[in-house]
């Protein structure tokens, strides 16, 4: 059986998903879900997912997962995109939390704001951008010292994860040119998925 | 060698360092930390967690690791904390996940504004309350449904870190008391580990 997947392609945490089963050959199909139409909200969808938020899977044996990041881990159990070594697979969980705390919250729903509602800048709460600009100069500052990836010597869920709005963040306004380590990151990221 | 947690005793995310060590038996020393009074943001403190947040843990071997769930997770690998099934495991993931997201920057915030800076509540944005209400609605309606615990049929990681706002929710101006089910898995989440 395959997995379902219900995602909006517009999100960076749907398309976490997509990559990951992608990696790993899983099949699925994909249910495009739209965000900005409501679909997300309609009672046959809540009762999928009670929180209303994309994405959520239904997996072989037809029960439902939802957050982006506990799906690909699952997903991903005992495959080489989590790191064997105990640390660095804390450290990949690390990042992953902190995606969810400190980087979707500033760079993807800043995104969202100004490229898909279209809200000019003034109206935009500004302590996203100042968030948003931290977040990325802790990651650029980290690739400077840690190297190419962000837990373990190789490409993990912790990379799949950050790399799915800092690759979109000047849809937001983040200007990455004064973040070479993260656009170096972003392009590694991208051929190695591959993605883009 | 002992672990070393650098925590706050007045935040959440810092007690559930403490509660899943406590529960396991892991030796350690707390380093008391106050966020309130600025000790997050030396150059010392930076130096170990640059993100300036609190809990941080140096591991027995002298590495360090950041964000409080990643810290249980790891701490908590191979207890009877992570439940063994797959799908069990995957459900607790996405709880964690779901807490850092949409019940902390609600729950925690609101009460960390409202209690320890004494703000009235005509300052705090009342998005909060909104926000944290539909956090304990979703939790209370889960537990109505699925039982005692938030993955799996004992207490796992999802309980520990779910409860560690929600048992002080009532210090951000959240009234429990409408949400039945969460105030008996409140008490019972306490006695089980032991705490309060």
């Amino acid at each position: 059986m395959k997995i379902r997947i219900y995602g909006d392609s517009i999100s960076g945490n749907c398309l976490k998903v997509k990559w990951t089963a992608d990696y790993l050959h899983l099949p699925y199909d994909w249910a495009e879900t739209g965000v900005l139409t409501g679909e997300t909200r309609t009672p046959a969808f809540l009762a999928i997912n009670p929180s209303g938020q994309v994405p959520v899977v239904i997996l072989p044996g037809g029960r439902p997962l939802a957050q982006s990041n506990a799906i690909i881990l699952h997903l991903a159990e005992g495959s080489d995109l989590i790191p064997a070594d105990a640390y660095d697979r804390a450290v990949m969980l690390q990042w992953l939390f902190w995606e969810q705390y400190s980087h979707e919250p500033a760079i993807a729903v800043r995104r969202f704001q100004k490229h898909y509602l279209g809200k000019p800048d003034s109206e935009i709460d500004p302590a996203l951008l100042t968030k948003g600009n931290a977040a990325l100069a802790l990651m650029n500052a980290r690739l400077e010292a840690n190297g190419s990836w962000f837990a373990g010597g190789a490409i993990s869920l912790a990379d799949v994860a950050l790399v799915a709005y800092t690759r979109v963040a000047h849809e937001g306004g983040f200007d990455l040119s004064g973040y070479s380590a993260v656009k170096g990151w972003v392009t590694h990221v991208e051929k190695t998925l591959p993605i883009g």
